[in-house]
This record gives C-alpha cells, sequence and structure tokens, in this order.
C-alpha cells in the first residue's frame, strides 16, 4: 500500500502511561490505540500483524487435528452455575444482565460453553477424541490492567479444549498441543521456555506454561541448566533439607523483648535463621456471606512461603485468601503479632511446611508477647492439620530435581496447555458409554495462546531505541520502499517499478512517497519495524537502490534486479519456515 | 477433511424453535448452535462458510481503498455521551459497569469510537478522505431476537465509516461504498435490492438498505417496474392525492352513534372513505423521567399511517413513540376515543398529513361522543402544528416518481449506506482547517454488512426440501466425496485420489467415509449443501464417478479425470467471478 494513502500517524513522543517497550511502541508506531484503561483498539499495521498471528496460530491448530469453531463473548449464567464456577469467579469476571435480567458473563474463557456443546453430541466412545478450538475475544476485568496488551482487559485469546476417553488420550492430546504451541511460537520468532505450571483456580494438574522470555515479564521462571527441571515459582518444588538426627530437648520459653522479625529474634537468642519457625497469618473468605475462616502457615525461618501452594492446599480460589487481621486473629486463635508459633494456636487452620517435619530443636514465637519457645519439635510439641510443601524456590536453591543451584528469568505468559481431566466433564455431564456400554466421564484438556499478549511479547523481543524490528513471519508489511524525493520523476518511476514486481512476486509492499523528508521516513520506516527496506534516491537513474534490513547490518547499494532478488529470496526462505 | 474426523453433527428434525428455512437448516446441518435467546455460535462448517463471507467483505473492501482496523466492543459511556446517544439508545443497548462502576456499553454500532479516533489525528484537509473498516462483534439486546441469525443479539457486522471533507467528498464515498456492497451481494449470490431508506435513529439523511428478497424478509419494499423507484416502507414517500377545488360548506355537527370506526361512520353517512379524516393518537415519553406528551396524527380515511415518518416529523427515538392511553389522553386533550378529530383538540401536538390540507368539506369525529363533524376544512376549521407526509405507501398506490401502480417485495436488510453528514463531528469535535486555514466539521457516512445475517439470507435464497444449496463462493467446501463402501479397497483407493487431486488444484474437499449408509451421507451432502458431490460406488474399479450438482441436474457418470476437470473448472470459473 502506498502511504500516502494509508491512515499512519506515528507518536515522536513516549506515551506517558507506557512503561515498557512494547506498550511504548505499539502506541508510538500506531499499530494501538487506548480506548480506556486496559482495551485497546487495532489501527491498520496492527490489525495486519494481529491476523498474522491468528493465521500462524490457524494453520498449525488445523495441521494438528483440531477443528476451528466460533462460540458467543455473551454466556449464560446457567452454564456457570452447573461448573461451580459462577460463586467462584471472582471480580474479574464482568457480568451483565439482559433487558430481562437474565444473567450473563463475557467469558473470560470457554470451559463450560465447550463442555456444554459437545455433550450435546458426544455418547460413544466411537465419536472421541475431539478436539476444537476458537480465536476470540476475552473478557478479564484485571484489578490493574497494565503494559498494554500484556493485561488488558478485552483481549483476543486461541482457545482450544480436547475430549478423550481416558488419561492416556488427554496426554496425547496434550503433547500434541505442546508441540503444536512449540511451532507456532517458533514461526512467531519468540525465544520462549515451556515451564512447569501451577493448574490455578481453573483446577486440575498437569500444566506448562509457554513463557516468551523477557526482564518485563510477570512470570518468574525457575529452571536448570544441568537438566530440563524449568517452572513457575508458584509451581516449582522445593527440596526439604534433609531431616536432622539430633536429640529432642526439652520445650523451652524464652524471654525475647521487641523481636517480632525472624532476624531479631536470631540475633538476639545467636541462632541461625535456619534454626527457627517462620509464621505467616491468613484469612480465608470464598464470598461476602461466608464468614472469615483462619489460617496459620510456618515454614523454616530462612524460607520464603508461596501463597500459591496455599491456596491449592487449602482448595480455594486465589482471591479468597488475604493477610490476616491479626488483632481479631488473636482474639479468636490465640496468635500474637510477632510472636505467633504453632504450639498454643487453635481454632484455625495449621498448614506445616513438609521441611519442618524433619528439622530439631526449632525456635518459634510462643504466642505471649515478648516471648519465643526454643526446641520446638514437630509431632511432640505441635502438629499440622495440612503437612505440605508450601516453600518458594528462589535462585540458588538446590534444584528439586537434580539438586544444582536453579537459575532465575522471567517471562511473558504467552501460552498455557492443561490437563482439565474429568472437572467439567463430570458436573456438567459429559459422559460417554466405552466398549462395555459402562458410563465414563470425558477426559478433557484446555489450551490457550494470548494471541494479542503474543505480539506484544514479540515487540518486547524484538525491538531497539529506534523502534520495532518485525520477524518477517509477523510483519505489517514486507518491505518498505522509501523514495527520497518523490518530485523526482526517475525516483518515482524506479519505485513504482519495485512496488509492482515485489507485489507481483507476492510480497507485500509498502511505499513510502509521502512528500516528507527522507529523515522522517527513515524514522518512520525504523520504528514500524518492516523487515526490509529499499530506498530509491539520488541513484536511480542509474538503476541503483539502497538495501536494509532492519535488523541490522550494513546499507548496501544493489541494482534494483538485485534488491529484488534478494528481498524475494528472504521472505521465501522465511516462509518455507 | 476426512467426515470421520470431522466434528459434523446434522439433526434428522427439525428443531421446536426454528420457523423459517434458514434457521431450521442451519441449525440441522450443524452450522451453528444456539446459546442462549439470539446467541449463537458457530460449528466447524458454519465457521468456514462465516470466513468465507468475511472475506469477501474484506476483499471488497481493500479493493475500495478502505483500511481493516479493529477496535473493542467495550465502549465507555463517556464517549455516547459525547455525542448524546447514551441517554437516548434505549433498552437494546447492553450495558455493563466494570468493577470501579465505570460505565460502558458492548458496541451496538461504533460511530461514536470512530469519530473518537480520527479526531485524534485528523486537522487539515490534506489528510482526508479516510474510511476505516472493521469485521467485528456487535451487541443489541434485541426485544423478540428470532429468526436465528436473522434477528440476533451477538453478531458479526462489517461497519465502516468514511472521513470528507464536503457533501462532495461524501457522496463519492457513499457511491464507492454503494458499489462495493454491490459487488459484495454479487458475489455472496444473493438476489438482492438496494433501496432507499428511512434514516431512522442514527440520523442524518440520504441512506440506502440492500435488501435481500425473499418472503419471509422483515423489511416492506415498494417499487416500481416502470422507473428506478424502490424504497422501504418506511421511507416511501406518498403523492398526495390533488387538491380539490369545490366550494368550502358550513361546518355542521351530526349525530353518529356507534360509529368508532372510519368505515363505519362513513357507511352510516353514506360517504366514500376518501371523504373522512382519520385520527391516530400516541404518548411521547423519551425517558422515565419524563412527562408524557400527547400527539395526534390525521390522515385521509382510507389511508395507513407510517409511524417512521411521525417519529422523523417529532425527532425522536423510534422507541419513544406508543399509542396513548386514550382515556388519559382525553382528560387532557379532549379527545374521545372513536370520536377524536382535529377541531377542538387542546394541549396535544397535531400532526397533519400533508395531502389533507387541498381536500375539502370532509368528515372527523367531533371529540364528542356519538358525534362527527362534516363539512370539514383544513385552515379554516383546524390546523396542524406539524404538516407532512405521514402516510403509508401500499401496493397498488401510484409511484411518487412516475405515478404508475407499485409493487411490494419483502426483503431481509443484509446492508445499509448511510450519510451522516456533521451528526457525529460536530458534537464530538471533528474539526479540520481548509485551504483558507477554516475550521470545518468533517463530513461522515457510515456503512454496515450483517455478516452473520447474510449468512442466513444466503441459505434464505438457496435451499430446496432436502437442505442448503451453498453457492461455491461461501460453501463450506467445494467438493464432497461419497464413499459408497468403505470396506472396498478400490472405491477407496479411488476416493483418495480424487480427494489428493482435487485438493492439488486449489479445490477444498470434503470426503465422507464415515461407516454409514451411502443413503445418510446422499442425506448428510444434500442438507450441507456442498455444491459438487462426487460419489464412489461400484464402478470405481472401471475408473468411473457419479458427479452431480447440488443446484440441480441430472447425475452424470464420469471417469475420474472428467470428474476432477469439471469440479476444478466449475470452482475456478466462480473465482474469476
Amino acid at each position: 500500500m502506498k502511504a500516502s494513502q494509508m491512515y499512519l500517524y506515528t507518536l515522536r513522543e513516549v506515551p506517558a502511561e507506557a512503561e515498557i517497550a512494547s506498550h511504548v511502541l505499539l502506541l508510538r508506531a500506531g499499530f494501538i490505540r487506548k480506548l480506556a484503561a486496559g482495551i485497546y483498539g487495532f489501527m491498520p499495521l496492527g490489525t495486519r500483524t494481529l491476523h498474522k498471528i491468528e493465521n500462524i496460530v490457524r494453520e498449525e491448530m488445523d495441521n494438528a487435528g483440531a477443528q476451528e469453531i466460533q462460540m458467543s463473548a455473551l454466556q449464560p449464567a446457567e452454564l456457570w452455575q452447573e461448573s461451580g464456577r459462577w460463586a467462584a469467579y471472582g471480580p474479574e469476571m464482568w457480568r451483565i444482565k439482559d433487558r430481562n435480567q437474565r444473567e450473563f458473563c463475557l467469558g473470560p474463557t470457554h470451559e463450560e460453553v465447550f463442555t456444554d456443546i459437545v455433550r450435546q453430541n458426544i455418547s460413544s466412545y466411537r465419536q472421541l477424541p475431539v478436539n476444537l478450538y476458537q480465536i476470540q475475544t476475552k473478557y478479564r476485568d484485571e484489578a490493574r490492567p497494565r503494559f498494554g496488551l500484556i493485561r488488558s482487559r478485552e483481549f483476543i485469546m486461541k482457545d482450544n479444549y480436547s475430549f478423550d476417553r481416558d488419561e492416556e488420550g488427554l496426554d496425547k492430546s496434550y503433547w500434541n498441543m505442546y508441540n503444536a504451541y512449540s511451532r507456532i511460537f517458533d514461526r512467531c520468532g519468540l525465544t520462549y521456555r515451556p515451564v512447569e505450571a501451577d493448574s490455578g483456580a481453573i483446577g486440575g494438574s498437569g500444566s506448562h506454561e509457554f513463557c516468551a522470555l523477557c526482564d518485563v515479564g510477570e512470570e518468574e521462571i525457575l529452571y536448570c541448566e544441568s537438566c530440563d527441571m524449568a517452572a513457575t515459582a508458584e509451581k516449582a518444588d522445593v527440596k526439604d533439607a534433609p531431616a536432622e538426627q539430633e536429640a529432642e530437648k526439652p520445650l523451652e520459653k524464652v524471654l525475647t523483648p521487641g523481636t517480632k522479625s525472624i532476624e531479631a529474634v536470631c540475633d538476639f537468642l545467636g541462632i541461625p535463621q535456619e534454626k527457627s519457625i517462620k509464621a505467616l497469618l491468613y484469612q480465608v473468605q470464598v464470598s461476602d456471606d461466608d464468614p472469615v475462616k483462619y489460617v496459620a502457615a510456618f515454614i523454616r525461618g530462612d524460607r520464603q512461603v508461596n501463597e500459591t501452594k496455599i491456596v491449592n492446599a487449602l482448595d480455594i480460589p486465589e482471591y479468597a485468601l488475604t493477610m490476616a487481621d491479626e488483632a481479631k486473629m488473636g482474639a479468636v486463635t490465640g496468635c500474637v503479632g510477632g510472636f505467633t508459633g504453632p504450639v498454643g494456636l487453635h481454632d484455625c487452620t495449621i498448614i506445616v511446611d513438609s521441611e519442618l517435619v524433619g528439622l530439631k530443636n526449632m525456635c518459634a514465637g510462643a504466642c505471649e508477647a515478648d516471648h519465643h519457645l526454643i526446641n520446638v519439635n514437630y509431632g511432640r510439641d505441635y502438629k499440622g492439620d495440612i503437612v505440605k510443601d508450601i516453600k518458594l524456590l528462589q535462585e540458588g536453591d538446590p534444584c528439586p530435581v537434580c539438586g544444582k543451584p536453579v537459575k532465575k528469568a522471567m517471562g511473558i505468559e504467552v501460552g498455557q496447555v492443561f490437563k482439565l481431566h474429568t472437572k467439567y466433564s463430570v458436573p456438567m455431564g459429559l459422559y460417554y458409554k466405552d466398549e462395555n456400554q459402562q458410563e465414563r466421564p470425558v477426559v478433557m484438556g484446555c489450551y490457550g495462546i494470548g494471541v494479542t499478549r503474543t505480539m506484544a511479547a514479540i515487540v518486547e523481543q524484538h525491538h531497539d531505541d529506534n523502534g520495532i524490528i518485525w520477524p518477517i513471519s509477523v510483519a505489517p508489511y514486507h518491505v518498505v520502499i522509501d523514495v527520497v524525493n518523490i518530485k523526482d520523476e526517475t525516483q518515482m518511476n524506479l519505485a513504482e517499478k519495485l512496488y509492482e514486481d515485489l507485489q507481483a512476486a507476492g510480497l507485500e509492499v509498502m511505499m513510502d512517497e509521502r512528500d516528507e523528508r527522507a529523515g522522517v521516513k527513515f524514522k518512520d520506516a525504523d520504528l514500524l519495524g518492516i523487515p526490509i527496506r529499499i530506498t530509491v534516491g539520488k541513484k536511480a537513474a542509474d538503476g541503483i537502490v539502497e538495501y536494509k534490513l532492519r535488523r541490522g547490518g550494513d546499507i548496501v547499494e544493489y541494482t534494483v534486479e538485485e534488491a529484488e532478488q534478494n528481498a524475494i529470496d528472504l521472505v521465501n526462505a522465511e516462509r518455507r519456515g
């Protein structure tokens, strides 16, 4: 397309609200426009790139045997009541009533809808497996929408759902999608890592997140260079310290005035933090009508707690867990702010990190102001209602698989594959009959790719100070032809020839023949991130043009034919993959 | 794709709620699924056809110089408050609040959003014209969603908006879109008629509806076979009867006991209905807080009223006009149910059809029970607050252009082109500077195509008792290969060869190798409406297959090569247009 005809408006200045490169550059290059917090529109170039990503996703889904459908964004509350999620979903769900006061939500995800569709047809093992996908608009009313397309409130997702007869089938579907995702993100030019992930509020177990690695990512990843271990911080297992063999000494209460922190009490008593027990006090309330319940969690003093593991141990939605009001909790449970320990607590759920079971003669709060207990031992002095790994894996900790120190990286979650098992099929009645006429629940998986988020992740990984550097596969145009002097007929004629030739060869070409200085055109070409720039200037009379790759490298003088051939070869090589 | 791998579920029975062919057949053929009243999902075949229609629209929009963008469905209330439509839109708008109680709607249309986008960039005549489109999901909470995709509450629309410097530019944009629409509906295989249309609540003037002609359409079209006149019933002008020359006789009140209808009083008095005046009593309330206002409209006794013309004459939203509570209205205005006439009415808006001005010595209600006035004359005896054509054009009436009797047809509105003029640019501050630095409002047009409704309209026009008959351009697959006996290796091998060959030639092929009787496959092929059916049966050993067009004609025996060539030629001819 010719730039003079394009709705093309770039910004010189960095928009005030934008903090990260993808947000800044997608706004500056005019790919997106903000309509409200977390709500964006896609302008012509943004729409082109969006469609390219969608088409990569579509091709790989089709190749993997999934079939495309398209469901509505409006979903009746009744479906979510069947699965139990209408009450459980929390404030991220956009809820709406129609003119007859019937309740709907704007779908944040489509497990219920797809389960409902499939249960209308599937009754026999002969009809399985099924894998259906859609590329569709999703809605989540984020508490803090931010980073442009990374965390928005209306966004485009590819989501699909697999339906199998058993766990073996699910496993096949799962790895089929895992492999398709790898191809998709490869083709999008992303550097990513599939990492083991927590199952979160969605339930079930067995999940990988595909994380595009970059410093501004919100997802913390722990990985091991000695083995294959890679997991989100939320999910990562932590190896317990070995059990200690020392003899249990008598429990003793000691005066520890003003030592409200682990650091303070350990300093005061002259013991290492590994010999202390840290208390974390929570309250749980799933819905406003429920009474508040209290939870005390205990881990080794030098550890950090992993609240996702606590949420999972309690089997509650994430939003239901908040820090306790210590005064109120104290009145009920006997805890004392800064001096809470597991001995003497009552009327609350006690979660003990698995590691503490084997540690001997620990120091813990005495549930009495200015006092601690020493020589506290699990089993003899206290017990947990729940004993589980609730620790956070941290950089340098031993790898839970091989024991070598783990490394940390940040990533943007661009995709997730997820084993749902029978979480939806059982409550929603999606059963099939096997060869023996036995009724069995269908075994499901769900799989998501944040299409608009992927666009932002690509920019995070592919940009420099001057702008975006699109991979050819998702660039809005392959080539930009910059005409230095549009009043020079020779230049314009040569540019037109290039424009026609390259398009005839199947390339997508933008010709910048706006009445602007060459410097403005070069700056815009860099900002927009078009992979190949061909400049038609003074040497047009000799049939010579300048050829430059946005990704770097020198400006090369080529004959028109050479420039064309280079551009065509480069784009075709990319298409062959 | 192979049918055994497809998510393909057809219904033998007619779904209870479906009344018209497109609704019945799209459900029965498994193209769509109902999720809630007026809310549908698209299954694999439906999604394929949907994408084909979208791509026809996209190509023709691109060719016409419009640029694709994609805005959000969620729209902040503030934009609609600027245009004044937040209060005016009525109960069809889905309204929703976010977690911070900020108000949004689910866009029923995007005039405000596009005006807002463009005003952020456009400041000079040099930047005009602009034409931006999107293919996007729209929301209207219809009071009576029905007919499947014809009148639904979540649906897909192509909408675009043109921005010009003056009326001349708008006119060019308007006819450019008009022509693009003609190409789109031609390519979709629709028999349609562009008809002059009322501007409705959206405002402005100058509009055409593109109506797909069919008996179940909700749009009444009046057209003339002698000239080009074609208009919706709402819009169509009506020629006034010629003014009468007779002398005005003295006004007289007569006793007409029990003659509440025009028919009754004219019979009673022995006069033709053309000599009587019919009264229509309305009340107007734009919002719940407003006081009710009363309106009396008068037309010649044998005419029908056109309420759209009344709404336009009063400049109110359509929903604000309802039939009056006659008792309440009588107490305020002096009207008397069945005996209301224009003489003596007070405290209401009187609208007089333009035709009545020239008619002499008419009969009208006396605003007194069991009495009428005769020899009523406009000017002498009564006047209108508004005098306008408020008549409905009816089949057989003289054409308002050439005077020949008009004909009537029903149609489904699949598209509309619309001159907005400065309706949005003025209140929303979209101005540009002309060559003389003079600020002028941008002159806008808006254009819509109901993409999902078009799908239904195609089915209405292309079906028979056995199912859908898709035009090749929008068929989910071009060819279906039915294998009579899948256990016969020769048949399967030949079918596979056909399948591979046709796909290699760029055709979209479905191979029905399900373990079903041939009769089931034939029935499904007819129901699904695939344009070309090739049956591989007993003569496979001789390389002979059966070739049949869904649109009709005989089953022909062809060699495989002949069948392939015929199919390829037919599809390619369609593609060349």
